[in-house]
């Protein structure tokens, strides 16, 4: 059966990243997933918020918003409102998450680096495509704190990336676009490493639960997908994809389960 | 190895369900699961938001708050902040989707039906607490629609209620208290049914990824945990139990994996 | 001529004061005249607003809230709206200024002692019911204080207690109730030391204006309610008790007319 | 002993009130209480809030707001802030109260009159002057939709004015001026009709308790005062005044305290 | 003497409109001024705001954004703000105030143009080239309406294209990125149509006061480079260039200085 | 052909200047332009915004507010809304603009003065009188400083003051007041200084377009306007007047077009 799009079941839509879309950010990076469109940027900050201050610690953090008119509709601009939507939140939450989990927060040492995630087109997916083009963003953010000399080594222990899948009908869906996700009675967002370890599982039942095997199948599904993606993180980062994971070595202490 | 509440592994805290708490709402509970105690009261109203309008459909929304000395220090209120937290907005639309997935909101028809969770002690596991105990008080509220004659049936399609399990340390454990869960790398919330099925299943590892059968291990610890909840539950509600349902064979069309 | 509850003019609801009802704070407690129910709590803090910064003395400051199906029907949530309503910023400087006027700030030393009073339910009289009952936690955590020696005598000097009266009809009631209260044309709120001295007389009224005669006749029948409720204040706190207004010797330089 | 402006403690400050003052209101006063100026301004709209809406009664509802450089020292703009202070609220809450309290809202109709209150100079007592500034305005009001045959009498019951009393030092003293009121500690401002009855009367105690006699002392020292602010409103009022409380004979019903 | 990125003092910088840039929007254009990129897109609306209902005319609004690293440092966000900042509602009313003025409102009937310019990168000139941008994108839109039949002509009475002059040291210059524009002393936005009218000319010393005969030669410079955007305006939109303005003839009343 | 008020096409309104009419303030005044009447004030700070420490140089702000009914229909006042409108913003931007032009920021040194213009009625012509008048309170308040000794010279370069001109119909008129400005549609705001050099000009065709004949006319004749605008200015300022302009022989290094 084939998709509104002409995919099969298990096919990603293409990804397109484009590294320094923007002259002054660290790092950024425009990333496309079919018609999904978002500026990732990563800035760098020399100081880190209260809760971290004195730790010798950095910290990583996310802003998320759309233009209006990324979606079909004209969506009212958040800054008019006065405040940030629940979901803003969460999507802003969930890529910071994603991102401290890979980077080695002691050897990037008092700094903040702030990532905006900004959709310019949205078909579905943001929230995964903001964290896979993010990551990018970061890595080059890294090198150019490497170049500058303020670090040794890229402080970066994985890769990371993100993608949908879900149930639409009786099908089981890789990479979801808008109108499969607002049909989909189950939808998951995995976030995974290139060592196929998780950091973050989020299966929702919208529609009605769902079982243990259909849970199963989705997680493969996503996999599958995910492996594919960070193999275009790779070309697109080129010889740095060489330098990340390599300082975990010595920094393995406080997660025995990486070994 | 024993817990810090001399507990071990696989073990819940002891649960207790008070119904009728509040004497004004239609629903209402006080869930104490250990040190942690939530009031959850349902209140209905006879109109839905504006998207929901002529569709003949019901609603669910949730909101969530702590009051400022639930907390070990004092957390600032968000009334005086002058808006919600991201933590607060995840919660709420977290409650609100458990509940909506084993409602027949066609059968509820356009009411909206408000789930207030208040936190007056937390002591971790305030959200899945939250969702144990709004469902009781949620099954109270139908009953006294049902009671005053405004449906036939209890529009309820199963039991639903949450439990949260992580590891700490090399242990994997079961509903953490907040002890525990400030120490976890790896943290899991799991919202299922009385069958078996789950509609939320929120695995995040902060301290670093996690591996599939980390993942496969703490789902089971989680699903024996919550048979155990789901019958305390039945245990709370009494008679009222058996009304719960009995009416999704007429109405299951839109989920054929109920069957 | 019996009141809905079946009281006569002259009676008090049954108050309950139940210590130590939340295992965090250094002072709470639960507090319940008749269906009214409100959880006090006192958290100390070592430090004092900017205005009080370097005076050597102390500060104490009240937040109200109520959650949203505290009464008959559902209140909106203020952190939804984004902003405390007059009718709660009026309480909460009330609280404030009754438990300020009692306690020798000099004496506290450079401390703020934050007490959130959040009613749970609400049939009447929640602010005098909240000034009531916030009087015995903030002792409580006064005591502590001096327990672990940071005080060496309870700055404390008097007892404060607060309540409602009121003409409904032709009658004037002691300690409305919702109903009495939202009939009344004349609504007094006094606030009352146990030397039979005032720290705040409010009276209101709306319907209408009220002479001399029936002003000083309400005035009365406070008072001797609030000598009631200030000896259930003593019998809750105990030997404590005795501790309260006995500084007061050395330090009522500013206070002449307490002597 | 003189007071700080070399009035005797029995003397009001010179009061001036300035009808017509604004060009566009339907009533507008500047009233100027010594240093303390207050324009207030009466304005109608033809509906009424929500919750009158159907009654056939109508409703007055006030805004109070200081210009920042009223005080000695500049005040934050609360638009610039973004919320009203407690203290604002407490105020116009209070002006509302009072005006309503002597219209018959059932004669007005379904109208709200807007009472603005804005201080451009603030020397203590601005909240008193607003209430007595803003019945001159208010009369006006209702006199402009008496000529134009809206109404067919003035739907006023009584004068009302306002005025503070405290005691400063082991002085008791009427109509305090702000270095006055800053050092009171005991701090009252009494609402009063010119029947000698009264709509408000709040008494605090911020340095310390008062006794009873102290409280009647300081009745009677507003009470003095009022009936002379009272007879300034009617000498500013003109023939208009003989109009005022004419309608209370059939009207009644719902204050029989006032035959 | 050549300017910092080797234009002489009356160059423009390069110039590149982009059409249909985004897939939702009914007109869209990416628009790059050099370094300079904002998204303008136009979206219809069937409704127009309170204050234009039952009038029978369209109305034409705007709203300006920047991510938060369109700037050299990072910019915080609006929304996280909680307000837009003063420069934003200049901005955006600047760009409302021009488009309004060559469009026929009456011709285009009851529905809202939202005008979004979100602005990705940013080197001066940002409020400009919205404009020049936005006017493109809302010509596209009105094609739309044209081709869907729900208007028989573009109601569109010229072209609109904005551009700023400054004095930087002694040297009048045209079109000026960000490091010239904060180095200059006066400062100058001028909004012209096609036929050498203008709509807006801000002139602006911050440093200090400028001549008449200094304005003139900055107004002169700005109308060569206007003319010249403007062309660039009209080969971007081709054939549909010969569209506007045609309708002036009949609806040309109420502008007779037009004629 | 007559104005509204009687007026020609090149006159202004009457301008009354009342100095000192606030009795905190360093500098205030009381402008009133025809029906238009706004109170200035000037408040000296010893500290100056973040942006500006540690430069050694001063700042000047500006806050600009209506009271509600200083217009013919009542306004919502912008601290019950929450946040100041698009209009509030620009026009107190300008002023700030307006004001800093001529003083000499280094001489003033590390102080900020806060410009409060409260708009008590408004008939037109509200920001150019808050200009107009602000300058006068600005110099009483430097004046003050000079007195006090923390400065040698009132570090003030020119006078300066604004006016509006528009086109109503085909007329061109000087100082519109508001029925004129609403049915204008070429509008323009000028600033300029007792030297005949411009600090601001604004000129918008909300209507339409207009010609540069017709731009230069309006020019001429608000520069007339202006003239006899700072007369009045200097006769409101006395002896005062003399030392204006007077440092500027010292400190012109920075605005070489001033010579």
């Amino acid at each position: 059966m084939k998709r509104i799009d002409g995919r099969d079941s298990r096919s990603l839509r293409p990804i397109k990243i484009t590294r320094n879309f923007n002259r002054y950010a660290e790092g950024s990076v425009l990333i496309e997933v079919g018609n999904t469109k978002v500026i990732c940027t990563a800035s760098i900050e020399d100081k880190v918020p209260p809760f971290q201050k004195g730790t010798g610690k950095g910290w990583i953090t996310s802003e998320y918003s759309m233009i209006p008119r990324a979606t079909e509709t004209r969506t009212q601009r958040e800054s008019t409102k006065g405040k940030q939507s629940g979901r803003t939140m969460e999507i802003q939450r969930l890529i910071g998450r994603a991102l401290r989990a890979v980077v080695d927060l002691d050897a990037l040492g008092e700094k903040t680096i702030w990532i905006d995630c900004d959709v310019i087109q949205a078909d579905g997916g943001t929230r995964t495509a903001s964290i896979t083009g993010s990551f990018v963003a970061l890595v080059d953010a890294m090198n150019k704190l490497k170049e500058k000399g303020a670090i040794s080594k890229l402080p970066i222990k994985s890769f990371v990336a993100a993608v949908s899948v879900g149930i639409v009908g009786n099908e089981k869906l890789l990479d979801l676009c808008y109108l499969e996700d607002s049909n989909a009675h189950v939808d998951m967002n995995i976030v995974m490493t290139d060592k196929g370890e998780f950091i973050e599982i989020q299966g929702t039942g919208e529609g009605g639960p769902f079982s243990k095997s259909d849970f199963s199948e989705l997680l493969e599904l996503a996999e599958e997908g995910l492996n594919k993606i960070i193999q275009i993180q790779k070309e697109s980062l080129g010889d740095i994809s060489l330098e990340i994971g390599v300082e975990s070595d010595e920094n393995s202490c406080s997660e025995p389960q990486q070994v």
